[in-house]
């Protein structure tokens, strides 16, 4: 609690503060639905002979985000760790810590931890579904401890905490660009260095014969559509805690309502608080709805003009590319702004798709144009909202600028994790001599999984169990007929 | 916020005002999240060759209900929509708007927007069960754009705003009457209108040779009774956010509390304020609990009298026509007038699926039993809670009568409507010569799919994608068996 | 509300009252949201003949519940029963009711009600996964009925109820003992009267030709592992309303609380309430993320260390475990501890199925594992949180004395509760001669289904419908092909 709240009426700092807590709280558990969100489109969307291993590498990720943004991440966030203390010393920190923030309702530090928690572990999984059908089980858990621990961290710390250097300088409400373009990034730059699946854009057609080639390209067919149709419902569902909980990320602040004396009218009163403290919120809500639904007309548009067949899965992804664009914006804009961006997110996300296939890189479920490019014109698209046509445009480059900063950051970090992983992978490798840590090296960079492991599905040859006996239906029964 | 909110102690109002803003916030996402329920509930009762098409559906009249409610629908709800002048004018519509309310304190307008968006989205995506597996997909936007922005936003307010012609008439808490039966009466119109799938009812026998039409008939079978049951399980807790959240849809009315005076005592507050704030809700989510477990027995005895197998369908449909029943009265009626509409609503439902079948109405999912009959007899099921044997019939005549109306509104509304979408399906289909929209017309009526398509599945010829490849494992392991 | 409240200020008053019952609440349905995981990961967990029963017991025993617990078992967790006054007779409960419990700001009774609905509920649903594939439907309603109507009821009083014998005695905060392991013990006692499936441990070798026993064994492997996975990550989700929302499941004590003057400045009020308020809120919170995430690894690994492959459904049962070992103590432990928490119970669940294993024990989705033994030893677990080298094995000592007597008691009570029920079946089938109950009897004690079900499957033999078609894709399309 800030200092400066002595002077004001402690009933209403009461209601204020449960009122945050709860709806955060709240927001949370929204958050961590997305989890189960994101496995299961992810899972829906890839080869059936990976299907556990996509379930292990999201679940997995949520376990190892758990710890090591427990131990790690949330000092950096909140300021209050040695790499903090480094960027301040480096300049990448404002160096003298902000004063006093005024007369601000807190979150519980708990509650608050929690919330974050769950930014985290979505920054992380979104990489998740770029990489997959591919990635070696332990390079992905590596790459998952230090996203979790350090470079999503440090992200946040920068953007959304008053020490950070682009704090007031780059508006991104919710994570846009600190969540999304940041995990969309690290996904490209994983799939760009792991190269496509054996079977997508020719790749394995001279390391693998034609026949197995073939026949892995058919297995990386999208398995279940209904389980990804249901994995982008729980993501919408989560997104409205994404977001209105956003609202309340940083506390409260009282300060220009004046309410400290006794004679303030119940009218004034009511106009002066209830006005702050729902109306954002509410604000949030309509925005977080509209985005979607717009950018789901957008992809919709395109196939009919384009007189393509309505792709279920594209349409789904303009969803979520919807919620992207509107994340970043989601306080700001207008209902019809909020419907403009969503348009807009829905084309860019089918630019970016086009833009990959033409160069060729294989992001099986569609996370970088989902994240990636949306999130970063998600910030510039902020301009809109500033309704005026003359500093439109530099607020537009601003914010592209510093987004782009941003996936930059996340693009290069990816890409030396991965690396980094791949050098632990092999001294364990060579060193250990361990049967078990086989499972899920390359030969080549210990990055990807061998081409036999890749060829029989991970399922089988690093979990040992089939992901479906839905073919094996009552034996009994049928070996009755046969005769006894 | 009411003017005569003046006289009350300012602590309890804004207490009270977070309250319910936060309950109803935390209500509309759980009535969103019974859009995922719809959708599985639909898309696992239904063909596997239509999967696609069911999510499609059921995602798109989502986004349509965003974008037209937004627009056209709340104003209309609002009474504040030259709809409801024309309806003023017409004598559909009380024609002096209602003075002040008096001390109400009222949700915040974006909450109580995002609040009735999702329940609009309830309303249109309940009449998709019924015109499943042979709609055309334009024919079925039309619709959802109509029923979001003008019949359901009409019924909903006439019933709920202080305006409408049914306020204080007709009771329907939460919208038994308003969402459930005027949804379910719409998708009876289209089942009429659209007639059977090819295989059912014998539909199709002339048209399509024999074997065709038995393979038809094979292929309609539910194709992932899991994903069903999934449904259920989420609509059922989206249904504590319809009910429960409904208690503050009109904001909360302070009115009889006599609170103005510093002397009142603690004891008195907690008395007077409380049980008015949270005892009305507490009864609901009782009701809604108890009356879909009396539902389930219901159908189950039917069974076992019966000697029939059970069948797991009909008991998760029962269960949702116990919600349905107890939607009108939750805040009326005690636990065992909650069990009663419950066992009540189970049979009502088991005879509305009896008589759909002699009539040789194909609604595949059952969505006119679960929602139609249903949500009529809620309505008559009221004079329960009345607890009067003189009062009892005729408070259950009038309740019939105006549900009936406003049913049969729903139903004519759909007929209206799909017939104007068959004939502007007509013009473009004539006028624009678009390959692109044959995709989804019959050639008689422009309402259906043509038999062609019906027969090969929506999913392949209309979203170009196959819903599962779960048969498809691993390839290349089994063709490295082949000799490799 | 206590009478002792008078002295507080109103406004604070209040503000607790709509805190905790808003938090209750959404607990509730979080819990409830559980039930559907529960169904998901003991569906997919199973054969596939056997799914629509899978889903069935899920569903029934949570309407029976209902109604039952309603009914019967309310009363006597509010110790208003005379259920209660016998034991009070028998000297099983504390004869002199306990005087006013001091100034508790306490729930409304239907939240009250509604939340303890919800645990129940999760007790009597846990047993179902260590009995399913087997059990006779009659009889495992039986069991539901009596485990809400009494033994859950009679357990959660004794443990939670002021009056209770163990009140204060054993600690356990949210239902380690009281819910998890009393249901895993139930389940224990049902696998081992019903013996294994055929098909497991030998069990059916002599009964059925060895060609049915080999297909029965090959047709209980898991059916659909992406369903667990969903459900795994739905029971996570709900967990925080399970751990969460028994901050406040007694209301809220405001005793130390010395606010009854005017003259308490903001500051004050603020350190004094809110951390009181919210910060015990949030402890569980994060304890609840922190324990199964570390228990994951722990299961991961044993797994490395054994060099055996990383099977998921172990990993997956692996975090429930450590929300079953957290959940005893997470109002207690610090961050720290819940990891350590969450190791020792992915350790004991491996131990425990490993244990299960050679006994020959046939728990078909590890219900025993993961909550039984867990269960009890959580309670132990609570020790480490005492942080005193001295008392600590003491402590440890006396809850391992309680839990494991209660989960005696659940033993018991489960075998008891099953012969009564095969009993119940043997008269229904002898006088009612009904062919309906033949469905679910076994030939010798009534609990069991035939071996002709059993191998069939009872999706087929006692709901006549099949879990899935989705080998049936358009038929019509490809028949067109054949030469129409």
């Amino acid at each position: 609690m800030g200092g400066e709240l002595a002077s004001y009426d402690r009933a209403l700092i009461f209601g204020v503060y449960t009122a945050i807590n709860v709806i955060v709280f709240i927001s949370g558990v929204l958050i961590f639905m997305m989890q189960a969100g994101f496995m299961l489109l992810e899972t829906g969307a890839m080869s059936r002979k990976n299907a556990i291993n996509n379930i292990f590498k999201n679940f997995i990720d949520l376990c190892v985000c758990g710890i090591f943004f427990y131990w790690f991440g949330y000092p950096i966030v909140q300021g209050d760790s040695i790499v903090v203390d480094w960027m301040r010393d480096l300049g990448f920190a404002n160096r003298i810590e902000s004063n006093s923030p005024g007369p601000v309702v807190s979150l519980n530090s708990d509650i608050a931890l929690f919330f974050n928690f769950a930014f985290a572990a979505t920054c992380v999984t979104i990489c998740s579904g770029a990489v997959t059908g591919r990635i070696a089980t332990y390079a992905y858990l590596v790459f998952g401890a230090v996203f979790s621990a350090f470079v999503y961290p440090i992200v946040a710390f920068t953007v959304w905490n008053a020490d950070g250097l682009l704090h007031g300088v780059l508006h991104d409400f919710a994570g846009s660009v600190v969540v999304h373009a940041l995990g969309g990034f690290a996904g490209l730059a994983g799939a760009i260095m792991l190269r496509p699946r054996i079977g997508e854009f020719g790749y394995g057609k001279g390391q693998v014969d034609a026949f197995r080639f073939a026949g892995s390209s058919v297995s990386n067919a999208s398995h279940n559509i209904p389980l990804s149709a249901l994995g982008v419902f729980m993501l919408w569902i989560g997104w409205y805690g994404f977001n209105a909980g956003s609202t309340f990320a940083a506390g409260f602040d009282l300060s220009g309502i004046d309410l400290s004396g006794a004679m303030v009218a119940p009218e004034q009163f009511a106009d002066a608080v209830f006005n702050q403290l729902v109306d954002g919120f509410g604000t949030v809500i309509i925005n977080t709805t509209l985005a979607p639904c717009a950018a789901v007309f957008a992809v919709m548009a395109f196939f009919i003009v384009k007189q393509e067949k309505l792709y279920i899965s594209d349409m789904l992804n303009g969803a979520l590319a919807g919620l992207v664009g509107i994340t970043a914006n989601a306080d700001a804009a207008t209902a019809a702004q909020a419907m403009v961006i969503g348009v807009i997110s829905g084309f860019v996300y089918i630019l970016t798709v086009m833009a990959l296939y033409k160069a060729k890189i294989d992001d099986p479920v569609g996370a970088f144009p989902v994240h990636g490019t949306t999130g970063v014109m998600a910030a510039g698209l902020f301009a809109l909202t500033t309704g005026s046509m003359e500093t439109g445009p530099t607020v537009f480059g601003t914010q592209i600028f510093y987004a782009a900063m941003i996936a930059a950051f996340g693009f290069f970090s990816a890409l030396i994790t991965f690396w980094i992983s791949s050098r632990i992978m092999y001294v364990i490798k060579v060193l250990g001599k361990s049967k078990h840590f086989d499972y899920g090296l390359m030969p080549r960079n210990h990055l990807r999984v061998t081409p036999e492991q890749e060829l029989a599905g991970m399922d089988k040859e690093i979990h040992g169990q089939d992901a479906y006996a839905i073919h094996i239906n009552a034996p009994g029964k049928l070996q009755t007929a046969r005769g006894n």
